[in-house]
């Protein structure tokens, strides 16, 4: 394919090839820092102003496979050429050409929980280097966060506030997710936040997941009969024999499950409820599964089930063992956007200082200076407060962000399990207030800022508010 | 890197690759099938059964990259190796080793208007290959689909209530799109409803798309004073000279564009206002900018902008001449998912005949049989029903759905002009009713089923119910 446009390109990027899954205006503002030589260390910070819709914390997620994209972007001869159709100098596609990310990367580790205005990612590096990654990272992190933090509140309402209780949750939702990549991460980070598989194959393939899957109705249908369609699937598939049980009449279906269990002699590992009053049905299911000794066998549900309904069904004790969540975990129907930023917070002068830099924009300040996250606990383990400082004050606390990335090499580097044990315990370390559907104390967990930082931004205002009169800054 | 999972791969696939985003289930009951060699001719349609909540139709998009994706599908040696250490035989992963999507697809075309229970795809095939596409049809079309639509309804924002009126719209949206793939096709769907370009650089190379873009505030806080960064802008990019006027003051922004303009004789092309009350801001930055004899520079505006928003401040008269925008576009906040399914409709039994599959779970009927959709207009070209048919039937109305592929091979290829065109003139020939932001009359477009259909489908529930008592099906 040359540098012209195919309609009905598949649009798959590889790694390299994310170099250009970029704003234009980073180029634009990239080459013109570098045609005047602008290239001195700056520091921008990956945040939220303030948090979703719906949501009192988030979950953060998608830091491992984001510093794998950044270490392998190439501008490739491909890419030179089309920057070269759209304007971009000769000059400029030289640096290009040559260009690998050689900063420094901070960060929340992924399963950390996050709220308004605590940086979830740091970037230092030469200006044009901490531009270029501006979109890519927003690409990443924004929507895993966002499912990671859903995925959570799923949990949550499935252990009646406490995430490693109650019914596992599994992601079912690539046909809702947005695209291959978002499918091979929605089911990555519902993993971190604790989900116990995916029915997507790939993703669990490359994440090592548990793949998770039974019957559609159209396998059931395919057969001259439901129990014909049980029978059949209990001798090909033994050891995974989920039956479906709502094509027909749900308890019918048990009934024969059951039954096609009987006469195969294949263990009924369990039955899928995809329709219906999943409590109601749920009940006379485990009641039909006792009575005939399959009290081991498991019920799933599925079908466009949300937390609130989880939480009211597990409120209720319906007898669900896995709750297959699609749409909503796939989506986050209900809070569907993270709105984070990337801001330009400090730049080191040519005295060689490094300068908080501050933006005014109604009701968009910036706080300035680099950053870090102290996070305070009660004598119970439970979390009692956040302080975002100065990167290079001590404060109480734990500090939350760590090294990432140096020189350009990943330095941190965890297992999907670190990830999870980190999730768990941080879910059970919040505040109780803050673990339970529907309406919270939105005022149960304080994050301020640290003096050091309060002064560095009234300083960098008043700087700044001279600057506003003669558009210049300090 | 082995089968075996690595918890930070960057998690992006090839086109062959994406044979394994599949739920896990389509590869369980295909094995089954496989073993039991019933792979005769099957049909299954994709649609939704409700409209999603605040949508009076769909547009929809994304058929081009997915007949891509599905003819590049491929179970390469790790995927097979993946899939062995997960249960599948042997015999099954030679079948697989050799698989070729070799049916029929029937479509809507890109920028096609649909509604509830219209199938937008339609495959025809031995049943494992209609099998296996499930998932990846549905991960491509329900989203792609969902944000043409978003796109086109800011479109018609932006005009009130006619698309091709009013200013135009940009996808400003890969920061909080879903990943690489969904920054692709975000920008792409948005093309076909109509958008006048994209600031995602990749997207713009590969479907040929208008790349947009200006500055970003972290270039203003750079320099030393706003207007010396606004010069060194224009003349680093003298041919896209669009100033971001709001990072300290917006109307005294405005003033320093212009009077950059001036010392640098560089053609002032646009500013971009990104806060602050847009239909103000906008006035009175027209104004400066007329008062200053530039009336043909723009006014983009930009900043978490909804469909709502966008529609008063065009009523009151904003004189923006381009709307950016991200978020909402997207993630298609206020709708957030499009429930389409794929559903087995008919399959070819051993007498060679056709026979239309129901299904009956509670609230999930599906209607059986291939089907088409005829679409009536008035004489004023403005569109009049749809009526649901038989795929073998001759309706009043224009058929909608098309080859798209035929024995594996794409039959339908076209332009992204033609799909836009096409997109421009359904809208155009949307009721008036349905063309306005807010409260709607959802009566006001009628689809029915045609009398065969229905026909077709008490027969299929009579032997269903029949089928229902015994577990059945005729």
């Amino acid at each position: 394919m040359g540098p012209t446009g195919d309609a009905n390109d598949h649009g798959l990027l590889t790694a390299a090839e994310t170099s250009l899954l970029v704003d234009q205006y980073e180029l634009a503002m990239a080459a013109s820092y570098h045609r005047q030589g602008m290239n001195e260390p700056a520091a921008f910070e990956l945040f939220a102003r303030r948090l979703p819709a719906n949501r009192d914390w988030l979950l953060v997620a998608g830091l491992g496979p984001t510093l794998r994209l950044v270490t392998e972007m190439r501008f490739g001869a491909r890419e030179l050429e089309y920057l070269g159709t759209i304007g971009f100098r000769a000059e400029f596609l030289d640096y290009l050409a040559d260009f690998r990310f050689a900063g420094d990367i901070d960060a929340l580790p992924e399963g950390t929980l996050a709220f308004a205005n605590e940086p979830l990612v740091r970037v230092t590096a030469p200006r044009i280097e901490a531009q270029l990654l501006e979109t890519l990272l927003l690409n990443q992190v924004n929507f895993q966060t966002m499912l990671a933090s859903k995925t959570a509140r799923i949990l949550l309402a499935a252990g009646e506030g406490e995430p490693d209780r109650g019914g596992g949750v599994v992601d079912f939702s690539p046909r809702r997710d947005h695209g291959t990549d978002a499918a091979m991460k929605a089911a990555r980070s519902a993993a971190i936040a604790g989900a116990a598989g995916t029915s997507n194959v790939a993703a669990a393939m490359r994440y090592g997941l548990a793949p998770v899957g039974t019957m559609a109705h159209s396998y059931v249908m395919s057969f001259a009969s439901e129990e014909e369609a049980f029978r059949k699937f209990m001798r090909d598939t033994p050891e995974n024999a989920v039956m479906l049980v709502d094509t027909y009449d749900t308890l019918e279906g048990v009934r024969r499950a059951i039954s096609a269990s009987r006469a195969t002699g294949v263990r009924l590992k369990g039955v899928r409820l995809d329709s219906g009053d999943i409590l109601e049905l749920s009940r006379k299911t485990r009641a039909l599964l006792d009575e005939a000794g399959m009290s081991e066998t498991t019920i799933v549900a599925s079908g466009d089930l949300e937390e609130d309904q989880i939480s009211r069904c597990v409120a209720a004790g319906a007898p669900v063992d896995l709750w297959g969540v699609g749409t909503d975990l796939g989506t986050s129907r209900d809070s569907p956007t993270v709105n984070g930023v990337y801001k330009l917070v400090a730049d080191r002068g040519a005295d060689g200082h490094w300068r908080g830099v501050i933006k005014q924009s109604a009701a968009k300040a910036t706080m300035p200076g680099r950053k870090q996250v102290f996070r305070r606990y009660d004598e119970g383990g439970v979390m009692a407060g956040d302080v975002v400082a100065l990167a290079e004050e001590e404060c109480e606390g734990r500090p939350l962000l760590v090294p990432a990335m140096r020189g350009g090499d990943v330095v941190h580097t965890e297992s999907l399990a670190e990830m999870r044990e980190r999730a768990a315990n941080e879910l059970r370390s919040l505040p109780r207030e803050l673990t339970l559907p529907g309406e919270r104390d939105r005022t149960a967990y304080r994050v301020e800022w640290s003096e050091h930082l309060r002064d560095a931004a009234e300083e960098a205002t008043a700087v700044a508010g001279v600057g506003a009169a003669s558009g210049a800054r300090g």
